[in-house]
């Protein structure tokens, strides 16, 4: 008998890429096949080679049998890739097999990044525990417009022989009510206040954005507290005062620049995971990409000694928002505090001359909570 | 005799604004007055009304009196403008009289933002002082392009009806290297350290920008150290090792968001000056407008707490900048930093339960270290 939609296990595709990704992953997989022996969760994990090691030794960037996989699965659990290392590569190779194409394959347009502070760090963060104490926000950013996507873009010459690079940002009312909906709706599970960022003063894009999140919040959650505020000041407030925010809804562009900038809190890019959603498909599972914010650092990869926090993080997010198991998220979320509470450190977020546990260490020292 | 154009003293025109920024000017034209004075500099300064209280006074954001000196006049001193109070305003009054399009008829293409941490100010700001010690750094933000800019741009309605709200982000080449040839050359002063902030991973404007930007250095500046960063990355870095920063160069877009985000360290928007250039004119001299980082604060307006700081720092750039006398620049940071090092504190500055200097007072503080 095949398994209905309902009860078919969750396909959960790992994609470790390049640079630090395959070491991060494996711990990040360490921790996934723990907790689904534990929860005894249906799921079937299949790992497949991507990026640009693969792209080396067999000439494409996403072989066929990853792309196959791409296509049937629930959650992607990501590592890294080097986007800037592709000198030689088809541009076609390049555009099919790149993270932005297998966010649009996968559908994913919400991508949340959520911001906590550990006590254990203060020491580490260049800002004082008066401004961490309490911080606990997540970036919803839009991840399926904006202008990394838009028409008509490239570089092209003016009628002088001068180049002009150009992109479009376009954003339709759609788009912007459906990361909104999703928004307005995780922060009512929360402490119930959306800040919505754009620059609606200068771009009609972002008037847009402006009008449409109010209209929905007139419509259906006047129970949220909704704040609207440019880029620019979002940028000062998440460093002058960022227990303020709750839930932050971004477009593409700004989501990317101000999540990054509100990661210097959590003392290392190597803490912080994300999650991108597609909406929910008839089944009613959403497909799901599972990343940690940092990229493949190539500088300290093949060394065993990077944080692997951020992979084992993302893990819970995928026991939240895929498995649906919320008791085994949190018991992540809090080995993963415990461990660090403990005394556990990776390079990352030891203070100079402290002693730092290395990859696989530090995945210990998170198992041994579980 | 009509003075000739190298010889004809510096027009200066003031124009207040909204909000605190009248008030804050205020001190920082006491300043000015004062250098003016003391270095008897050939300076002609004039006031004109501007902004939506002009507006509602006299039905016009930017009265014909006021329309003429921007014509006429070098360096424009400018208070704030509070740009999204304008319900009822004819959508061309608004155009012609908003700050882009003063920018735009001033010809201003470099936005300087130099962002310095006061010793004094290590307990105000969210940062640690290990993080704030010798964080000297300045943006140069292009101004006259990019996103704000481009065309086509609008909300419109696609063929199911649904509106769709777009702007184009356009760089040409001349645009790009008229920027970095003056960051480079502000570095090659300072530190010798140029950092050019892009999205080339995912965006063509920012693909070129890379390109010209590291022929440029290839060409002309081989002594300055130039890093390429993302703007993501840029955002992360800024918290978490602002030292390493001398020249930051970015679009218009990326200075915007990133600068205010720079700004926290700095304790209060209300301690951030900026200066706004244009190319040199046929007599040599480049038209610029300086003003406070900070905007209206609708708030405190009219309160007499504003801190004048920023106009006071902006009056600094002026002297450097427009008036071309350094030695008188430094004298106005130093006694800024005096002022602060013997415990002038506005509210914004000041710590809780500490008792405050009003707008004037803080303005007295200044003048009485000139
Ligand atoms: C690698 C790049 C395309 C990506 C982005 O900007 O979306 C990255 O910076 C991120 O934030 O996930
Ligand atoms: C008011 C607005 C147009 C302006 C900008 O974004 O350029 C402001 O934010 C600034 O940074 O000077």
């Amino acid at each position: 008998m095949t398994p209905s939609a309902a009860t078919r296990p969750l396909h959960v595709l790992v994609l470790g890429g390049d640079g630090i990704g395959p070491e991060v992953t494996a711990q990040a997989l360490r921790v996934l096949r723990h907790m689904q022996a534990k929860y005894a969760l249906p799921m079937q994990i299949e790992e497949q080679p991507y990026g640009n090691a693969t792209w080396r030794a067999t000439g494409s960037l996403m072989p066929a049998a990853t792309h196959a996989a791409v296509d049937r699965t629930d959650a992607v659990l990501f590592g890294a890739v080097d986007s800037l290392d592709r000198a030689g590569m088809p541009a076609e190779e390049r555009a099919r097999g790149s993270l932005l194409s297998l966010r649009r394959r996968l559908g994913l347009f919400a991508n949340l990044r959520p911001v906590r502070t550990e006590r254990a760090l203060d020491e580490v963060s260049p800002f004082k525990p008066r401004t961490l104490a309490g911080v606990d926000l997540v970036f919803v950013r839009e991840l399926s417009g904006g202008v990394y996507y838009g028409e008509p873009r490239g570089i092209e010459r003016d009628a002088d022989g001068r180049r002009r690079g150009i992109n479009t940002h376009i954003y339709d009312e759609d788009q912007i009510i459906r990361a909104a909906r999703f928004a307005f709706a995780l922060a009512r599970g929360r402490r119930g206040v959306l800040t919505s960022v754009d620059k609606a003063n200068v771009m009609e894009a972002g008037a847009l954005w402006r009008q449409v999140v109010t209209a929905l919040h007139h419509d259906e959650f006047r129970d949220v507290k909704l704040d609207h505020m440019l880029a620019d000041t979002c940028g000062l407030m998440l460093n002058r005062d960022p227990k303020r925010f709750d839930v932050i809804l971004t477009d593409n562009l700004f989501g990317d620049v101000l999540s990054d900038a509100a990661a210097g809190m959590a003392g290392s890019l190597g803490m912080l995971p994300s999650g991108s959603l597609s909406v929910p498909k008839p089944d009613g599972r959403r497909r799901a990409l599972y990343e940690p914010v940092h990229g493949s650092a190539p500088d300290i990869a093949g060394k065993g000694v990077a944080n692997p926090l951020a992979a084992i993080l993302s893990v819970a997010l995928l026991l939240r928002w895929s498995a649906g198991v919320e008791a085994a998220a949190r018991e992540v979320e809090a080995a993963v505090t415990a461990a660090l509470d403990a005394g556990a450190r990776s390079a990352d977020i030891a203070l100079a001359g402290e002693p730092a546990l290395g990859t696989e260490a530090m995945g210990d020292a998170v198992l041994a909570r579980l």
